[in-house]
């Protein structure tokens, strides 16, 4: 059976990407960090999300643990920037340094060791907060990357990055989910959810997502901490 | 004053890109790696590499961990996969998958918190083991990511990627560390050395290292286990 390598943070778009890969007849194999991230239930989610599509040898489920809060300079991983709660111009201090950089070079790592043919991420460059690792041009880039990178690029195997995603609204998003049957009452997308992981309703992350439920018309599952704003 | 982050693993070639960093006139962010390989006393060169040529503040050191024996694939992060001890013909098993990616990865999410105007990596592609992330074309490829992954990038700063010993023999790569007052003593490269550090004299590592010290005419440091064959 092919194999693909998923990533899988807990959020919208990643439950999604997993549920097409599955569709798409992979086995999946779900990658997750822990990165000293701010909100710790979104690897929780993220096993939610992982169990609720277990199928029998068709998802396995690996955390790698890189602590980038020994590098900060992001507001996900230095308690002391805090979250924007604002829409603000230009890409906001959520973003993380080189973070899809280094989970796309520890799956492809797992690829290459499983031999994979595909990863899959659930980047969006329509509805999102302007990371530049998010944008079809960075995934190009990595595209290239792997074949140089890699035995198996020499010897001619292509792994192919999937991000089926980019180019989807966040209502197209949530309207393909609920067609593969994805539960997203399990997923946590807050940037600064709490540890039982209620959202605050006031991030980019959960504005984005709000509107992703209201322009598709499917009810919000989401646990808000207090009354949404 | 200009920053680099200088990826240091403790052997001849990263200690010898250390010294060209700081000769050039950087602030130096030695970055190390504790990913689960075989030879620790790897790390403990590191650390004396880095202290050996620390000036006042001008030479900084992180280790970040980062669990690849959590995906194995390679005689380095995978106990079960012996060292060849024989020349063989393409990429040996000690190639860890995707290993220079991540490592550039992570160095990449450092230099853009830090402002750093540099990354440096010790590869090298003409006294080599053959391993694809150790050739010109993966740095170009890496070059070219740098500008698109990042914040620093889309605002148009450049993190240059400088590989001093790409097209380096051993033997330059040697005389060139005298040059700059490199204890190559202090340094380990065997893919199996000892806890003590001490080298096996016969892994592919140690041939090449072997090979820079004798066609440099220069007197080779390095503690073996035995009487080197």
């Amino acid at each position: 059976m092919k194999k693909a390598i998923v990533l899988v943070s807990g959020g919208l778009d990643s439950a999604t990407c997993l549920a097409i890969a599955l569709d798409e007849g992979y086995k999946c194999l779900a990658l997750s960090f822990d990165y000293g991230q701010r909100s710790r239930s979104e690897l929780e989610a993220a096993s939610r999300v992982v169990q609720s599509m277990h199928r029998i040898d068709r998802v396995e489920h690996k955390v790698m643990k890189i602590d980038l809060s020994m590098i900060g300079g992001s507001a996900l991983t230095d308690q002391g920037i805090p979250v924007p709660i604002e829409e603000e111009s230009g890409i906001p201090p959520t973003y993380v340094p080189a973070r899809n950089t280094i989970f796309l070079a520890s799956a492809l790592a797992w690829a290459e060791v499983e031999e994979a043919e595909a990863i899959f991420i659930g980047v969006n460059a329509l509805d999102y907060s302007g990371y530049p690792d998010c944008r079809p041009e960075f995934i190009e880039a990595f595209q290239n990357l792997i074949g140089l990178a890699t035995k198996v690029g020499v010897e001619g195997c292509k792994i192919e990055l999937q991000a089926p995603l980019i180019n989807l609204t966040k209502a197209e998003i949530v309207l393909l989910g609920v067609s593969l049957g994805v539960n997203y009452g399990l997923t946590v997308s807050c940037y600064q959810a709490s540890t039982e992981g209620l959202a605050c309703g006031i991030c980019d992350s959960c504005r984005l997502r709000k509107k992703g439920f209201a322009d598709s018309s499917q009810p919000d599952p989401t646990r808000y901490s207090s009354r949404p704003k």
